[in-house]
């Protein structure tokens, strides 16, 4: 199947800017899925999802696919099956459109003696988009062995054509000369056998975004981004980076991580340093040699024969206990000292004083907003809490927004803003990728992302929530609704999923229930706050309008008995020019999580984890 | 001056979408700085940068401005020398445009009675853009007491005129209703004086972004990172979140801060512990009531008056010492066992095992190309190495990417591209603030920017690099240069300053300067390494080819004997389906500080530091 040779065809595709490879995006990834660029000579690299080898024995003819006539039957058995069973199409269609390392056996139906020339069919995916490509190698290019286990990465150059066999592809590329082999060991291969369980997937974090689920969740998650900075960028807000290692408890009550040097001090350079001549003298040496001494001396004593050595046995013990009188005295001044100077921890450590990992880039991003008006943050945060639900991670990126001279209302309307736009990007921009995951993840994933981007949201104060909820007699709550009480999911999800079927912004919680900067409202019980729940996944977004005023906001942080001047530099932002400021924050891995239909997020991210023997 | 009434004025300022107020960037930052909107009413917000009062006898005029002949001197007085003596004009300008807090002591010029009616002048700025909007508030509406002070909080209604007094504003905010102030002391405000240096403002990370330097360096930092996710999602590139907290070390050899919750368990959690029952029976225990007792023989032994006693006391020592033999012994084993098992420090703790901050996203970023193609990141990185020079940050930010199926060279043509990309989008976009840190911190600053937005960047190897040093006579080295060594600061400086006055490519390095995972070049000596040094800044960018070969990048991780289990997933790229495969990193903190002329980014970046009482 020669490419008609002298007649220099136009390249239509456009070629990579940084690399040698075009991407397979820009063939399989177009509205004609590629049809126009017959007859295009191309370089393309990607790993390989399935394969399946056929025995040739004719020698080819232009344009036409030779297939061993008693072979043929296997293939169009398959052929047949699917085009006179829908069910079965689909099924094959879904399997088709997989990235997931389903590896179709299909080559085993073809046995074959070792020379017999064959042509190999691979589907190959670059990760830059759902479809494969259909690639065509003969036998005498490249050994089929090399090529067909799954995962196996080619780089190769050759020609877009009409696929030579039938197939669900409108293009194929036939191969000319394979530039590059990255060779699998299929019994090694973690991701070689069909269908790899998620449990077993969260053991390979470095492999899972092979998979077609978790490459069209990262790039829903990508697109998510460019969505999150194009929308605040366009508002006019600046990105600012809140500090990942503080000092500063924004929450006043989290569980948080630690960050040291000196952990790794005391286990490597203390361990040394005991080596040293010291230890001789050291207080526990010493009671040790005492009860050495004390042991002889009744053994002496028993023997009663030597009167001598016991009186010698006993003036060594008494010297030996006046040292220890001494050393112990020694160490408990030192142990009062340290405990007193609160630095016996920290003094070696790289920061003098205590550090931890960000919670929450709140209370610095007010310090930006009092400044420099509407700002963002768009960072990761952490907390040490055990995982109370699957939706908790130890670290989850948070887009964090404040806005100076604005009210609970204009955060409102800005998150409502924001979450359609998120929304309507999402449908625009990951058409394919939200077509995946409706098929295989959730069927309704698409709905209601239409249902955020088109509806307005339900408004309703806390109070009015919770007498809403008392009232309902065909559901009985396993946490009691009261007044005063925090809303539970299943609580949030009843009004949402049951009563408003569309998603709801709740305001004005209890002060108990809330963060000590949210502001008092006027009847002195709840707080300007506001929830914004969404139908599946939850609360999304969660916002407030600070307390601006110095008096109040002394009076909780009192109240709530928090270490004062922890935070008096945040105080100095009411003492100094004080402005009514409001914001929220989008735990922004749930809102992928809403996105792609997946429940447990932990599927998604990589973070560190205990599996085995990986250490990632 | 009343507006004129009846007469509706059509708003053609853009009103806030999530604010009552409008931002002055869209009265004061226009291109006719305002003057069109002449007539209109607006609600503004900002904070006070400085002020003037003037006293007021007369009745108001209409369109004029009353100011009692008298006080008239002291008032023209400065503006005659403003319209004289062009230096000191421009010193004017230049402390008028400035958001320091400079506090034009004007006001006490015209000393008045406290009951007399007077006019306030405010210099006002919400940190949109770089000039300040003039207000003008007469006394009737709000006591000057409480507007005067600089870092005053107003949120003012009122209609827009032409100045009443000569200025270099063409538009200024006649108020007519003050709806918000936030008063500050200026007796407590630490930015109250005029001038106040840099290492004074140290002290005040949450109050420094209310300085025109440090909110004008912030506003480009926006619009630099804006710039970066426009280029690479514009180019295909994935954004991806590597791991923040990892058990893997990208370097080998950095210096890293440990995460955990362990210490905080042993400080807090183990102290009631100790409290417990057990703690009777414990070693520790045990051997100080055996000193107790063998002390007591001592005594008893030196009075030889109680026989009975005495032998009393030593049965009872002998049990005390049974006892401390059987705990001695269960310790031990416990001690083996925990050593053995290395897990007597962290089996506590969050994680099962040690895990750190990372030092770099590399490694898991190649994960991501190794499925997905091209793909960056940005995120925080961290080194707990004490500071060697003062570009050197505990926290700072990294922008990093990977390319599968690319070359070195394909590193160097993106990396060159994203460079321009960036310095063309600070000229373009923040022409305001580039002009700002012109005059203020560094003439040369948008040169050099221009130089590299539109100047082809040298590409020299690094033996070319070391050669043409070995050259420099008029020059002497501290480091002397030789082939091997790493090129310093000094040297890249004089490379890109003095040879080629432009940014410089320096590519193939030798193996044993650069890191494990660079690819092995055919000469065995050189790895496929690239730094970009540019002007002043110095190295902004780092980048390689990877090591693709799994036999080659084996042999590397023994030579350097790191712990081989630690990098077993990271070899799996390698093992199943490797591809060739790039990428770089940019220091964006360095990137801000090029752009900005700023030297010390410490002034400019928040981080947890211990300032005598503020813990940000």
């Amino acid at each position: 199947m020669a490419s008609e040779e002298g007649a220099f065809v136009e390249p239509r595709v456009a070629p990579s800017k940084y690399s040698e490879r075009v991407v397979l995006k820009s063939i399989v990834g177009r509205s004609d899925r590629g049809s126009e660029l017959i007859g295009e000579r191309v370089v393309i690299g990607g790993w390989v999802k399935s394969s399946k080898e056929q025995v040739k024995d004719l020698p080819q003819q232009p344009d036409s696919m030779a297939i061993v006539p008693g072979k043929q039957k296997d293939v169009s058995c398959v052929e047949i099956l699917q085009s006179r069973i829908p069910l079965f199409r689909s099924i094959m269609k879904i399997l088709a459109a997989s990235h997931t390392p389903i590896r179709e056996k299909l080559e085993i139906l073809a046995a074959k003696p070792a020379s017999q020339p064959s042509i190999v069919y691979l589907q190959v995916n670059d990760g830059s988009c759902v479809p494969n490509l259909q690639v065509m190698v003969e036998s005498s290019i490249a050994s089929p062995s090399h090529l067909t286990p799954t995962g196996t990465s080619i780089v190769a150059e050759g020609v877009l054509e009409q696929p030579s066999i039938p197939c669900k592809h409108v293009v194929e590329l036939k191969v000319e000369k394979i530039l590059h082999i990255g060779t699998v060991d299929p019994a090694r291969y973690p991701l070689a056998k069909p269908k790899v369980p998620l449990e077993v997937l969260q053991g390979y974090p470095h492999l899972r975004p092979r998979t077609i689920t978790v490459a069209s969740i990262t790039r829903i998650r990508s697109a998510l981004t460019h969505a999150t900075h194009t929308f605040f960028q366009n508002h006019g807000f600046l990105y600012v980076h809140t500090p990942v290692i503080t000092t500063t408890d924004a929450e006043g009550f989290s569980e948080k991580f630690q960050v040291t040097t000196h952990c790794i001090e005391s286990d490597q350079k203390l361990a040394p340093k005991a080596t040293q001549d010291d230890e001789a003298v050291n207080l526990e040496n010493v009671k040790a040699a005492i009860m050495e001494k004390s042991k002889k001396i009744e053994e002496l004593k028993r023997s009663e024969s030597n009167r001598e050595a016991l009186f010698a046995a006993l003036e060594d013990l008494k010297k030996a206990n006046e040292l220890a009188s001494q050393l112990e005295a020694k160490d408990k001044l030192n142990h009062r000292n340290s405990i007193e100077s609160g630095k016996r921890e920290f003094s070696k450590d790289f920061f003098s004083h205590k550090t931890f990992l960000t919670v929450s880039g709140q209370l610095h991003l007010e310090s930006y907003a009092c400044s420099l008006g509407s700002v963002y943050t768009f960072g990761p945060r952490f907390r040490a809490e055990k995982q109370q639900n699957r939706k908790h991670l130890a670290e989850m990126w948070e887009v964090e927004l404040e806005m100076a001279f604005s009210h609970l209302e204009d955060v409102m309307a800005c998150a409502e803003d924001y979450l359609k736009f998120l929304c309507q990007w999402v449908l625009e921009n990951c058409s394919e990728d939200m077509q995946f995951v409706k098929k295989r993840i959730d069927r309704s994933v698409t709905d209601r992302l239409k249902l955020v981007a088109s509806n307005s949201f339900e408004k309703i104060t806390y109070t009015e929530a919770v007498e809403l909820l008392m009232k309902v007699t065909e559901r009985k709550f396993k946490e009691k609704i009261e007044w005063g009480v925090s809303l539970t999911e299943e609580h949030e999800s009843y009004l949402t999923d049951e009563i408003f079927k569309r998603p709801v912004i709740i305001y004005n919680f209890p002060k108990e229930v809330k963060p000590f900067y949210a502001r008092l409202n006027d009847d002195g019980k709840t707080v300007a706050t506001v929830d914004i729940v969404l139908p599946k996944v939850g609360t999304l977004i969660r916002g407030s309008q600070k307390e601006e005023r110095i008096d109040l906001l002394t009076a909780r942080i009192k109240d709530l008995d928090f270490p004062r001047e922890q935070y008096d530099w945040y105080l100095d932002l009411r003492r100094h020019g004080t402005v009514k400021h409001s914001g929220f924050s989008l735990s922004f891995d749930h809102m992928v999580l809403f996105a792609s239909g997946l429940i447990d997020i932990r599927d998604v991210i990589p973070f560190p984890r205990s599996h085995g023997n990986v250490s990632y």
